[in-house]
Order: structure tokens, then sequence, then C-alpha cells
């Protein structure tokens, strides 16, 4: 199925803008970062000590010190004009610069001040104690590639190499447009036969926090002008759409029609070998993505986490972002006819061996499922069933 | 540790703020959610069919159908004064209301129009298609518990009980301060021997994507008066003040008489059995908490991983909130010598036995081994180190 929108959709071009470091915490690289110095730009102590030359150390021992002259110290933040000949040390502390001649660093523990002389008690290799010049990153080193999610490490990394600002994927523009002439506002007191648009609200938070843009959101009836002229505004600012309800095989199946109406290719696919879920439509209109997904609240997720998430991750931004999704021992079994990829809302319980997957019971629709899951586990439909202790992956919702 | 700041912290109230429901989203709940409603509110069909009484089908088949009248049918949305006596049916959409009198819907696919009549060609069994009043979510129920921390499905749980705005807790308030004379701000050129403030940034970036707020920013050189002057304006604003660099065993290390010199009780632990990190200290004063953290990116980001968010989380927001970690297969062996956890950074590798964890190798303050890990393993110290193939839980960074 992805194979059919990665055709469709294939070289996309996202736009890239450019944003400070501070904001740049989850957003998608749009070019490789290159050092542009080394680091460390000098060479770096690792310990407080004394720089020395190695060989003057050699058999060196509590009971038979090396004596070598204190010539001076560098300072943190500090440059140097010191160089050590034979015999001579320069004391340093932590992150200091090593001077010039010096080729190890005795740590602070191993030396005693005798007057104007430092005993060596310990012998030092060569390098001991020492990061050399861009031993952690080498200039021109691609230190962050293209389509690199920024994580908190990242921003890190690019702070220590003097990156203020990178330039980065703009944000995906995702559109919602929940249906049905059964749905009314949250904060509104329900009629009999009402229920409330909650579609809307899990979407939504689930876009912003995969990194996207809700950039239109309403709700409509079952009329075909009414949806028509909504997905068309939605279409028109959007590069994803979603559109939930209105896809199940009733009377009010109106859902590809209208989108076909509005121009090519129109719909994909309609049905996708899923449960719950399966209704989902897959559409282009000119350059926008439409997704047709299943009216009730947890088969909304999971076809939102199954299907249009992992097009937005690799056709449109074509991210390395890793799911977030962990390895648990099955907690039950299940037998499921095949021809569909089955997924079951699950709690998540750690034990000593690892997680175990728990189901939790109630069907796809229902709200008290949804807010007692971790994650979902897939079966897939090769596969006849599920039995207790079998390793199944959950993806975190 | 934690017990030593469970104790010294214990009773902490932090303090609620209402926000509407499209704010919500990683909020942590300050008040248990109990429906004020049932879901559903009524009798919904969970198929398009046709509602009937169930004792009316017995044995009927597509050779021997019962045959129903059709006497209406519901709308979505709306109410409907239908009710059924024997032999009678409606027709009923999926989530419509299923009338009095009823108790099975047929699916329109055993069904047959003949007239004024529905020819039913499969039995339906009592209640079959059916959700009933609160089978979802029950008046009063607690459906989501003080302290859950808010994730998609809860907004749309919480969309569906009508709960429009809820109550959270505040966000906690983190100040940052990093010292050290070598340190530069990012967009400076270097002179030798200075390195960038990297932890400013790192630190800043976790904290944000944990849900805390950052209330104060700042970086000083190793001067007392100066550390202390950062330091004290740092604990007015904030809950917790993280103070990187300075907690090392050099000429510098004035931290600890700093804290101490700005309100009791002061310091509590200092020097952590893990490394990398051991220097962190662990301190209180007056109403807030002071972290000490090594000045190494990556070391300051594991002590901030292992000790100042569990503290958070667990004794100043009692969140229910699961850590993102993973079993995995260690990939490479490890000797480790005794006495301390240790803490290793790897990369994950999805294997069909599920996930590898391999070494990040170099340093520990090293900047390509922050911008490579995917997370950290612990190595505890009762273990005198790791096997090849060894389970290992990998917490993300």
């Amino acid at each position: 199925m992805l194979n059919i929108l990665q055709t469709a959709f294939g070289g996309w071009q996202q736009s890239s803008v450019s944003v400070s470091l501070k904001d740049a915490l989850g957003r998608v690289l749009s070019e490789d970062i290159i050092a542009q110095e080394n680091v460390p730009a000098f060479r770096r102590s690792t310990v407080d000590g004394y720089a020395l030359i190695a060989q003057n150390t050699i058999g060196c021992s509590e009971s038979l010190p090396a004596f070598l002259s204190l010539i001076g110290e560098t300072e943190m933040g500090k440059g140097t004009d010191l160089a050590l000949n034979d015999y001579e040390t320069v004391y340093v502390p932590t992150g200091g610069i090593v001077p010039e001649g010096a080729n190890g660093v005795v740590m602070i523990e191993y030396t005693e001040p005798m007057g104007d002389e430092i005993a060596v008690n310990s012998p030092v290799s060569n390098l001991q104690n020492i990061v050399g010049i861009g031993d952690d990153v080498k200039e021109n080193e691609i230190i962050l590639s293209k389509n690199t999610v920024l994580k908190s490490q990242h921003i890190g990394a690019l702070a220590a190499l003097g990156v203020s600002e990178v330039k980065v994927l703009t944000k995906i523009k995702v559109g919602i447009l929940s249906t049905g002439d059964e749905l009314v506002a949250v904060d509104t007191p329900l009629k009999l036969g009402q229920i409330r648009d909650v579609n809307t609200h899990s979407l939504a938070a689930m876009i912003k926090s995969f990194g996207c843009e809700v950039v239109y959101q309403n709700r409509v009836g079952d009329l075909f002008d009414d949806i028509q002229k909504a997905l068309k505004k939605a279409i028109s600012l959007s590069d994803v759409v979603l559109i939930s309800g209105g896809s199940s095989v009733g009377t009010h199946d109106m859902t590809p029609d209208i989108i076909n109406s509005l121009g090519k290719p129109g719909v994909l696919v309609h049905g996708i070998a899923i449960k719950p879920g399966k209704p989902t439509i897959v559409a282009k209109v000119d350059h926008t993505a439409v997704f047709g997904l299943p009216g009730h609240p947890a088969s909304c997720i999971v076809s939102y986490k199954t299907v249009v998430e992992p097009f937005i991750q690799k056709t449109l931004m074509n991210s390395k972002n890793k799911t977030k999704r962990v390895l648990a021992k099955s907690g039950f079994q299940a037998h499921v006819s095949a021809g569909r990829d089955v997924f079951y809302m699950v709690t998540l319980e750690e034990s000593e061996n690892g997680y175990i997957a728990n189901p939790v019971h109630g069907k796809s629709g229902m709200i008290s499922v949804l807010s007692k899951a971790d994650g979902y586990i897939e079966i897939p439909m090769e596969k006849e069933g599920l039995q207790k202790e079998d390793q199944v992956f959950v993806t975190f919702i």
C-alpha cells in the first residue's frame, strides 16, 4: 500500500526553513551538517594533573618517583605559551590545554609536590589522558545527515560545533475533517442519537506530537455538498487531509465520489486489509494526499498510526525517525481469520524477562479501550492467530 | 538516592491550572476524570442492518428466511419514537439508535428486501450487534486518574466524554546554569582553550521534551561570587536548578560551598556511584532542588536522565509516565570495575529476535558519541560486566 503512495508522491520536495537551535528540537534536518572546525580545537586533558613527556616517567613508582620541574600551569579557557623540555611539567586542569612538547598527563592523585618539583609515582603512556585535535569531530566530517529528526543530544552536538541555526523541513500541513450527522462539538450537550466528535481531537494531538501542523479543522454533516465544500477548502490548505467517518459501507458512503470530484488522480485505494480500520481510503487530489479514515475512535487511531504516519515519515519527510516500538511476549492468545492484518490494543507490563503485552478488552470504537492502551500489536494476515508467549512488537500510541 | 530526595521533598504540592483540550497533550492531570454521562448514552448499532426481536429469527436460514415487516428507519444523530412489536423491524445505520423493543440487529448482508418486508437469512442472538447504554463508559466511573500524562488517545477519550477543559499540574520550572571559564556562547568564534557551552542547549531540549519549562538560563565563569549570584537568582525562579560543570575534583570545585551558602538544608549527596556522571551533586535550597551535573556533555545527559528526570517524575509530579525503554540483547561485552553503576551509550539495531544494543565508541565527553546514540544501557554495580547476548534495557535519550 505504501508502494502505491510512494509512486503517487515520488519526488515530493518539502520546502525548508532556517530555525535557531532552541527551536530545532523534533524538526527534520534538510541539509547535512558538516563540521566547520575540529573538536576539540586544541589538545585537551581529560583529568586534573600534570602534562609531561611520557618517556620521562618510564619505570617510576611510589618508592622511586620521577622528579619533574614545574614550569607553570595552564588556565581554563586561556591559551598558553608554555612548551615543555625534558623533565619539565605543567599543571593542567580537566579540559585545559596540554602544552607543546607534552605527550601525556598524569592524574594529580599519582603525584606529590616537592618544592619546585613534582614527584610522579606512576608511569604515563604515550598520549595518556589527552584528547587530540579533531579526535572527537574532524573538520569537514558529516556530523548529522540530512533528514535526521533532531533529538536533545543532536542539539548538544550542534551547539558544540558552533551551529546556532539549522535548515529544517517546513512542517507538513495537515487538514482534519470529521463527517457525520450524529457528531457534535465536545462542549455541546448531547441530544438523543448524538455523539461527540472524538477524532478531530485525537488526530490533532497525534499530528502535533508527530511534528506536523494542523492547518484546517472542521466538522460537517452527511450532505454531499457540505463535505465537498469543506474538503475542497482543506485540500487547498494542506499537504495531507484526513477525513474521518463516512467511509463505512452504509448509505452515507459518498467520500470516494466527493474525493474524485475534486481533482486527479483521485482515489488510489479503497479498503485496506486491516482490522480495525478496514474502510481506509487513500487518495491524491492534485498535490494533496487524502486519507479517508474510519469513524470509530480506536480504528481511526490505528489507521492513522499504521497508514498515515509511515507515509508522512517515509514519503514526504524521508526522515530517519525510528519507530518507538518494543518487543514483548504476548500475554494472551487470539484467533483471527486470515486475509487481513489485525491490530490489537494492548497494555504493557514490564517483567524481568521484558515486556508482556496484555489485551485491552472491548470493541474497536470504545473510549475505554482507547484510554487504557499503551500501544498496539499487529497480527499479519499470513498468521492464523496468536499464541501465548509469542513474540510481538508493540507500537506505542 | 531517590529515597533521600523523596524524603527531602516529600509532600511536594505542585499547583494546578485549567487548560483547554487542545493544549492538554503531554500535561499531567491534577484531578481524576469522572464520567458525567454514560457512553454511549443510547443503545447503538455496531452495523448497518435491521433492528429486530432476536426470538423472531430462531431457526431462519437462506432457504427458510424469517419475514419481518419494516416499520421505519432511524437516522444518524436523531432520536426516534419507533418501538418494535413482534415480527417488526427498523432499519438502523452503524452508530444509529436501536429502537425500543428490539434486542438484536441483523447485518444488512444477511437480509433481502421483499416489498414492505425484510427477509432475514441468519438467526440473531440476544443483544447481537448492539452496544448498550454505558457499555463503554458508565456514569461516575473514573476514566482517567490523577497524575496521568495525557497522550493522544486520552485527548480522544476526554472529547468523547464532553470534557473540553481539564485541570493539569503547572509545568515544573527549571533553571539552567553552566559554569566554566572555558565556555563561550554557540555563536562566538573560539579562541585557543575555549569550548562552546553545550549543556545549556541539550538540557533545555530535554527539559522541554519532558514537559517542563525553562525559566532561567545563564552561563558564568569560575568566580565564586558570579556563580553565587547567578545560582541565587536561578533558585529564586525555579523548582529545579541544574548547574553543570564545576563539580569535578579540580581547584575550581566551589559548587557545594556555593550551594550551602544559599540556604538550608544545602547539599544532600555529593558524588553518586554512576559512571559517567560521578560528580553529580544533589541539594535542596529552601524549596528548590539543585543538581550539580558533570560538565562533559554525554555525562551530563546521563546524569540528567538517570537522576533528574526520575526525581521530577516520581517526586514532584507523581506522574504515571512509563519510561520509554526497550529490552535488547547486548551486541558486545564489557568489563567494568564493580562499585558503581556504569552507563553505556548504544545504538539500537532491529533484528528478527528483537533489538540488539551496540556500543557507541568514544569517551564520555564526546560529541560524536552523543550524536550517534539512540539510548543508554545501565550495568548495575552488582554486576562485574556484560556478556554478549545478555539481556539489557535500553532507555531512549
